[in-house]
């Protein structure tokens, strides 16, 4: 959750190579955000956190971003249970990923569950999200991503197969850290 | 409205085709879906459905799907009317197909009536719909396509003219199949 | 406001070009609408519609409707100003295009102000113009335009920048009169 030495030293190199040494060490460039994941499943709560592979791979992607997991949790297809999960994220994380419960089964209830508690939505990260799956498969078209934001965090409800996770997070991620340094505050023009 | 004696043979044809032989007549690659038409308009209610275009139009393309028509309805620019008939439908159909009311006249009203009535959307398949007529008409985007699911069931809005409702068809077509199994409870991966 | 005797004659020489010789002076071909600009913007308030550079570009690219300009407007991204602002100008336009208050900073409320006062919104315009954005950069996607119609008139909602405006505005442009003549009840098939 904090950032290590080596981290600190990544960012100089990066600031260095986009040519603005001299930026504080507060500088966006370096700053390193706070993540929640949050895997919807009632499979995988059942057998515990032990085989969340979306969970992982997520984990791994926002890594790159760069983000500290500070929440990570599995929770049954409840509304209920989504609903609390969120409310906790968002007390502490600068983004909450949740992953599963976006198809058309019965028990798929996290859009449903997450949208009522959103301020507001940003509909174009849905829709590349949808756009980005469709490459792959027309199955995609079924997929309820929903990306907004809570309290000034950003949330993001992406289908649970690990390739699933995966694809959303590349087709929003160019947008990612300026849409987190905006919720943040900084308005900067950059 | 039962399956008759041809389609067995030719679901039994599709399946030796496929090279599924064998597999139970209950399997879901030979499943009949229900389907319930309902055509949204004022002139054509007063006609009767004796000139029905677009309801022929989806007739003879869920043919192919397979399904069968249960119902078929031809009712007035009425918001009441269009729900009442909606909320028939899904009584007795897998998959409600309305068309019509979803420009921008004054009597357009269907999108407003079926929205409130759906326990979600799934945008993803509205999006297609009109990405697809957009490779026609700029004018597509007036289109107020919605897809959504009420009761478990799949409902579709789409735009009057028989040009508007193949092309809405097509654009879902590959993901129609299992958008139906999905919401009758097969959840098996395939 | 009024049609002046040059736009007249521009509209007689369209029709000819057109080959409808002899259409009625109030042919749709001819036909003019009133539009509002209503610029949200804190600073820009503070500062009077001196500056509305994104003002500007409106006026100047909805010349060509062609529209006349009957109310413009600075408010600030209050959402009770905004709202205000909404009301008084569907009482005298045809077509309401604010600009400013779309993005993802604390004060952006624009969208959220507007939805509620829509009888209903017009997803793929707005669809269009995400699409049109993201052709320039990713960052598009987290723009929150909004397109809906409030008592039978078009209300657009574009980001703040002048560059956007333009690219919200040709997004859409081709099926604008179109959706204009169809609100105005005006149903004739072209």
């Amino acid at each position: 959750m904090t950032t290590g030495g080596s981290d600190v030293v990544d960012g100089q190199r990066r600031a260095l190579l986009q040519g603005v040494a001299g930026a504080p060490a507060q500088s966006p460039v370096d700053r390193r955000w706070q993540a929640a994941i949050i895997t919807v499943s009632d499979s995988r709560a059942r057998r515990g956190a032990v085989e969340d592979s979306s969970g992982d791979a997520i984990v791994a992607r926002l890594a790159d971003l760069p983000a500290d997991v500070v929440i990570r949790q599995v929770v049954a297809d409840n509304a209920d249970e989504i609903g609390s999960a969120l409310r906790d994220a968002v007390e502490r994380a600068d983004l909450v990923v949740l992953s599963g419960g976006t198809g058309l089964g019965p028990r798929d209830v996290t859009p449903q569950a997450i949208r009522p508690l959103l301020d507001y939505e940003i509909p174009g990260m849905a829709e590349a999200m949808r756009r980005e799956g469709l490459r792959g498969t027309p199955h995609a078209m079924l997929s309820r991503q929903v990306v907004g934001v809570a309290r000034r965090r950003l949330v993001m409800v992406l289908p649970g197969s690990p390739r699933a996770v995966i694809e959303g997070l590349d087709a929003v991620w160019e947008a990612l850290p300026h849409a987190l340094r905006l919720l943040s505050g900084d308005t900067a023009h950059r």
